[in-house]
């Protein structure tokens, strides 16, 4: 019998709950959540099998951590003070830097592994959990040789299980990176909702004018704040970083834009074009890439 | 037979020669395209039956102008000079005003009707059009006292017959509103694909890291910038206007992170949060509210 338990019972945990049920029938998955209404309904949806407390993380062979950063901050150290020597703890949120320092000099650091599934939607929550979500999704992996080597087997079979290609990374590199594939989508789709709603406020039926195009630009806007603030508190410095960029790079196309230079834009725009191609290369199977 | 004229084919103006023979597979539909290779490939897939010239709009029942909106000033008028007097004609483009303008005077004004099909994705050319694409979308018709009713009748009973809903709106309005939930998202995108592309020049791996929140949020940036080159140019003031309130609410938001004032930074994400309903009042079926 394997023991799962799960922390949190929203998108990428349930999700992972979902997978594991399928890939090992006779698993016996249990959730963890301050939330009892999420765990009720993660219970009523079969996400996970029964309820759970921190005194019975004791017989666990895994411990997904999926919980918002900040609360992850302090859970963590708690689930490693209690665990056994053959657990292997993960913890799944979108920062990597500061969870891998507050657990650094934990006795228990080598039963833990630092992942970041990149998977999530603007979703949340346990009736947002779907079996297969990790098919063919990135999952970085950060600190790698500091995990027993026995432990970090266990974890990545898990994840190849599940269709996850893996890419290893540090800390520091992830949060830098994150910040420009993911942090700033999610800051400049609230700010163009925000943009659009307060126009809204004087024209009832601007809505009625807005087609697929704007749907997907501002779908992240959709996204649970409890979850994202503490990510941006967490990777502030880059997250400004970011922001200063991309300001300034629409402040650019202002200036173009005022100064009538089409040629330019026409230039911005064709230079920007070449997304296709990276966008395609991400989505297309890589199997001779994959480790 | 009816005879059907389609001058630009690509995504708007080839679907709706697909959706124009499946409702009336007896209609004659020609296509004229300045771009040769285009004409022959919307031949070979079926989207036109046969190539025609301006001479031939003559005996036209419908002619729909489906090229970018710089174009549009010059052809409209032309295609005026030609027609019958049974004719309708209707232009496609993102932005009204400049259009409505230009044929203000026209002594065929009364056989033109302004629209814009609120139905564009980021993919253009003859193997971008796809049959219903109209379906459920919105059809925003400007001026419409100033055509022939006669011909009103006939435009609307093909856009009501391909699922358009159609709604009436004075091309200044049209212009303004258009840049907030078409115009603006087109430019995030875009800038958005800068931002990161510029990051990826040195670090190659970024776009391993890229999900599906990503690859939403920078669709639009896949855009033709022959298209929105002149869009931008005739919707200048509008969407530099849009870009002003974008700008400044990126701004205030960086000021807050950078304050560290993170209840703020939840508050401004909940208040967008409501763009959940809105768009799904945007996607969902309105009969009642059609005309």
């Amino acid at each position: 019998m394997t023991n799962v338990y799960v922390i949190g019972i929203g998108l990428i945990g349930g999700s992972m709950a979902l997978d594991i049920k399928t890939l090992h029938p006779e698993a016996k998955i249990y959730g963890i959540d301050t939330n009892e209404s999420h765990l009720a309904e993660a219970i009523a949806l079969g996400v996970v099998d029964a309820g759970a407390t921190f005194e019975d993380l004791v017989d666990a062979d895994f411990v997904i951590v999926s919980v918002p950063v900040d609360v992850a901050l302090l859970v963590l150290p708690k689930v490693l003070d209690v665990i056994g020597d053959n657990s292997i703890v993960f913890e799944v949120g979108s920062t990597k830097m500061p969870i891998c320092e507050a657990v650094a000099n934990h006795p228990k650091r080598r039963n833990f592994i630092a992942t970041h599934p990149i998977a999530g939607t603007e979703f949340s929550g346990p009736s947002a959990a779907i079996k297969g979500l990790f098919q063919g999704k990135t999952n970085i992996i950060c600190e790698v040789e500091k995990t027993t080597f026995k432990l970090q087997e266990k974890a990545l079979d898990l994840f190849k299980a599940m269709g996850m290609r893996i890419r290893y990374m540090d800390p520091k590199s992830h949060d830098k990176h994150i910040a420009y594939v993911s942090h700033l989508s999610h800051i400049s789709a609230f700010m163009l909702g925000k943009t659009v709603i307060n126009k809204e406020k004087d024209e009832q039926d601007i809505f009625d004018m807005a087609g697929s195009g704007f749907e997907s630009t501002v779908r992240l806007a959709k996204s649970s704040p409890a979850m994202w603030t503490p990510i941006f508190k967490q990777n502030r410095k880059q997250v400004v970083k970011t922001l200063d960029e991309y300001i300034s790079n629409l402040s650019k196309f202002k200036e173009l834009l005022e100064k009538e230079d089409y040629d330019a834009i026409y230039n911005e725009m064709q230079s920007v074009n070449k997304i296709k191609e990276i966008l395609n290369g991400m989505t297309a199977p890589e199997p001779s890439k994959g480790k």
